[in-house]
């Protein structure tokens, strides 16, 4: 469900940070929770907690039945089925943190990035690329657990996500991790800064004082 | 003269700082310069030198016969006469460093922010507000230069002046001077990460590789 009428009087800002599989989203998030104060947005999800998992920082594991509800209720941002389990960015949480005036960064891959592109146009949508294809192809190959075949795969579906790039506001290049993180850091900044509502209620202060 | 149709071909981005006379830009602007690769636009002036000012560095000083001939040929990018004497912003100096794919950074007032914006809309324009009201009359007033009479006249051309942030695409409080630095140096590297044809062109290249 759209939100944009309510948009202004929120404090907190939401940042979107998507990419490519093996670009680095996951590990810029984290730096960026470690440095900022923000929040990290946490998916609802049907599929069984591996080894290790936390309730409520991992993900928010529920049932079939209790997502199926508040999907009804149009209670997510985005949702997505995978390998017949579901995942879900419950939009009350985001909200909630919004209006307490923190801002929000929400890792996800394109798909669900455009269906909060549609759900909540006021946020701002991040990029992150590889600095190359070959380097992208050298992280998933790393990783070590997948096929000459699923590599090869998965590089062509980055290609097609990458393309999607024109739908974002920025884009930046992980080629240096504490880079990435610092512009990441900095675009978070110069949002806080963009000429607002909360400007104006400022300048009628100003008017008040003179 | 607008140049929108070329702007594209730039590297360097033109950030336009501006606020009321008082707010601080100028030394936002110097402090900036010190830690930033970019270069202060200089102006041009029929106004006699004075004792410290050095050509190329404070102004271009030259003759009303020349600023004449410059500007029948469009090119300053904003001018305006003060006092009697002719000041203008030379377009070909902040072109050359564009072109060179240097950042350039023109501090300069609202009047003038707001021919450029006509000139250069690519521009980035930001406005430098006093953290108060009350705070800009104690800067005004510290300057020991001026009667009761201009500090009041001031602060109604600032507040004036101030209702022109809406024509802008950030704003930066200059309370902490090393806050607003950072803030300006923040937005400079965001703008920087704005999804642009460069974007365009190195995608061309990932799917070269792929």
């Amino acid at each position: 469900m759209a939100i944009t009428e309510r948009d202004k009087m929120y404090k907190g800002l939401l940042f979107v940070v998507s990419g490519p599989s093996g670009a680095g989203k996951g590990t810029i998030c984290k730096r960026l929770a470690e440095r900022f104060n923000i929040h990290l947005s946490v998916s609802m999800t049907t599929r069984v907690a591996r080894t290790g998992e936390e309730e409520g920082i991992s993900y928010y594991f529920t049932s079939k039945k209790v997502f199926a509800d508040v999907l009804a209720k149009g209670g997510f941002l985005e949702h997505a089925e995978v390998y017949g389990n579901l995942y879900g960015t419950p939009k009350d949480k985001v909200i909630e943190q919004l209006e307490r005036g923190k801002d929000v960064v929400l890792e996800i891959d394109i798909q669900g990035a455009m269906q909060i592109r549609r759900n909540y146009p006021a946020g701002k949508f991040i990029f992150i690329l590889p600095p190359s294809m070959a380097e992208l192809r050298k992280r998933i190959t790393g990783r070590g657990s997948e096929t000459e075949e699923t590599i090869n795969l998965r590089m062509r579906e980055a290609l097609k996500e990458v393309s999607y790039i024109g739908k974002y506001d920025y884009c930046v290049v992980n080629g240096d991790l504490e880079e990435a993180v610092n512009r990441v850091g900095a675009i978070i900044t110069a949002e806080h800064s963009r000429v607002s509502e909360d400007i104006y209620r400022l300048i009628e202060q100003y008017k008040e004082e003179v």
